[in-house]
């Protein structure tokens, strides 16, 4: 039925596209034959790209850098029939700028800030090796911030400007439980983490398996409410070269007691592991989480929000970690493509980013965080 | 509602693409007397793609079909920053073929038979909507197998073949435990099933996670060895309209005693739980996996592999399941893109394929297996 509605409805127009199209190349072939249009064989080498290559054919994957295909006048591009990528040329080092790695940025895109957009814009690695991944959930709230990002997006990925990212890919959710609606207040709830937590691991998976090309390297995931993150975050965290590197996530609040503008810890999912807490996921159902930072479920886990040592810790001290937390987190492309994903589900008692830690730490990798390097949230 | 879609979707490519003729031509009529290159100014409204549209620019993934840009002398390809997929359009139903809906053919390809290859060729559904995506060990038996297959490749993805595939891309795997060294008896002791079927895991998931695109509909595993598969495979596999289904893995062999060839199960990996095996797991290390088809490890499963009714069973017969086979499975890409992989760890006891059904199964999916459809193992 609908194979019959198709070829009924298309069928005259593409007849009588074909035959226009067939009109103008016939008069193209006659009256072309005494312009001289050069037309230049291409070598059966271009068809192969390098790992590290720049995008140069139509079966590039979104995040590989775009270069136009510098052709001659006349010259077509080269049919791509085979892409052969070296996943062993796909380096993840301490220096990613001198060994020109590629990074994918991931964001779930809930609301959309100024200051994350221009932050994504100071920062001083090369946006040609930047490219930028979103999900957005369906839905009004979720137009509106297409509508802002789009805007921006109009601005910084002009021809005219050098300095823009290698690409920018923006999915829209599937049928899901938006994660827009929700107040922080709401948002936190200790009832509502575990559902809520689990839309945004399948919004996080959609994303990272749909835009994890073959050359990327590193994975960046930054929240859309980071509002304020160093320029040379990226260089920062693969400097460590961790599998996994997460900042402090803080937040400033104005202080009304002290009368100024002050700090606190704001993300609680980067821990040690504590007896405690295992001993409560060992009496858990199977499908129950341990949730972090509610006074209702006392883990006594070391939290690396409070191993800050304000104002004057090391930035580089690192310690090793068994849950992160995702509102700013560097991964080694190897981890995901290794299979390390966010569980939707209860994993060890654990969900989301803290699940991605365990999954990860089952892959043999150690995440790490850094303490005193420090990444603010957004104040509701 | 089908309607509705299909007015959705087919009104603004021809909208688009009659005004893209309409100036072309205009201009053509033009500037064709002089005999000068005519040059196109190309509206804002081909920068976005729509979620079924062929790859059209640098930056589509390498799961989009190939459609040479229809470019005319001197015009340059325009530039695309952004690449907007609206997921809720990329349907997965029972007519796949009518819907135009992509699928991603994945092979860990140990070793190469040209009867797969083929197979592949043969399969009845439309050539440019099937992207395939190959993952081959490092070092000299992975070379010799890419050798051949590149063979195959450049006699199907010649220009002149109108039925070549949409794309393919092919990964040589990171350093790994090779896959290709064993024998079919060695890669079945019990011993050695963890550790080969651990680096089998990160394979697949390296293959998946770098392939799977925006587009992508479906993804249908497939493993070098199957050599007999019938040409309808995609469709009739779809036809089922479930998220997870798998055929019954059977092999042909000579049977001395009776002096004829017969067939006789092969894959022991699709199988409903039971309380034995269960059993069997909660005594386990935690690291442990269950294992079936072993005289050691008896886990009183019922396996499909002796669900079929030969000769004459209904080969649409499907039954639930809790472990599948990869050998030939269909998965509709929002499985994968929810999370589920293949575990390389012990997950619930469970590794690999198995593992990955019973994390569908978390995800609230539920696989089926075909006990009287058949594909057919390469017998060593």
């Amino acid at each position: 039925m609908a194979v019959a509605r198709n070829i009924r409805r298309t069928n005259p127009i593409t007849i009588v596209l074909a035959c226009l199209l067939g009109i103008g190349f016939l008069i193209f072939i006659f009256s072309s034959q005494d312009a001289s249009i050069p037309s230049l064989h291409v070598p059966g080498t271009r068809h192969i790209l390098k790992s590290k290559d720049a995008a140069s054919n139509p079966l590039s994957p979104p995040s590989l850098p775009f270069v136009k295909p510098n052709l001659k006048a006349g010259e077509v591009a080269p049919p791509p029939p085979v892409v052969h990528y070296h996943m062993n040329n796909v380096t993840t080092s301490n220096d990613p700028v001198a060994n020109r790695e590629s990074v994918l940025i991931l964001t779930p895109l809930v609301r959309f800030y100024q200051e994350y957009w221009d932050n994504l814009l100071k920062l001083t690695y090369p946006h040609d090796l930047i490219s930028l991944g979103f999900i957005i959930p369906r839905g009004r709230e979720g137009n509106a911030v297409t509508a802002k990002l789009q805007e921006q997006i109009a601005k910084t990925q002009k021809d005219s400007n050098r300095d823009r990212f290698a690409s920018i890919t923006i999915l829209r959710q599937e049928n899901e439980p938006p994660l827009a609606s929700q107040s922080e207040h709401d948002r936190h709830a200790m009832s509502a983490q575990k559902e809520r937590r689990a839309a945004l691991s399948r919004a996080r998976n959609s994303l990272l398996f749909t835009t994890l090309g073959p050359t990327t390297s590193w994975v960046l995931w930054l929240d859309s409410d980071i509002v304020e993150s160093p320029p040379s975050l990226i260089q920062d965290l693969a400097a460590h070269d961790k599998a996994i590197v997460v900042p402090n996530c803080y937040q400033r609040y104005y202080n009304k007691e002290k009368g100024q503008s002050e700090v606190r810890a704001y993300d609680f999912n980067s821990w040690v592991d504590s007896p405690t807490a295992q001993q409560l996921a060992a009496k858990m159902g199977p499908d129950d989480i341990v949730l972090e930072g509610y006074g209702e479920m006392a883990t006594y886990r070391p939290l690396m929000a409070y191993m800050a040592e304000i104002p004057n810790g090391d930035p580089k001290k690192t310690v090793q970690l068994d849950g992160v937390g995702g509102t700013a987190l560097l991964v080694k492309a190897e981890v995901h493509r290794d299979g390390a994903m966010f569980p939707p589900f209860a994993f060890y008692h654990l969900i989301e980013t803290e699940g991605f830690a365990k999954m990860a730490r089952r892959l043999g990798y150690t995440p790490f965080g850094l303490p005193n390097y420090f990444v603010y949230h957004y104040n509701e």
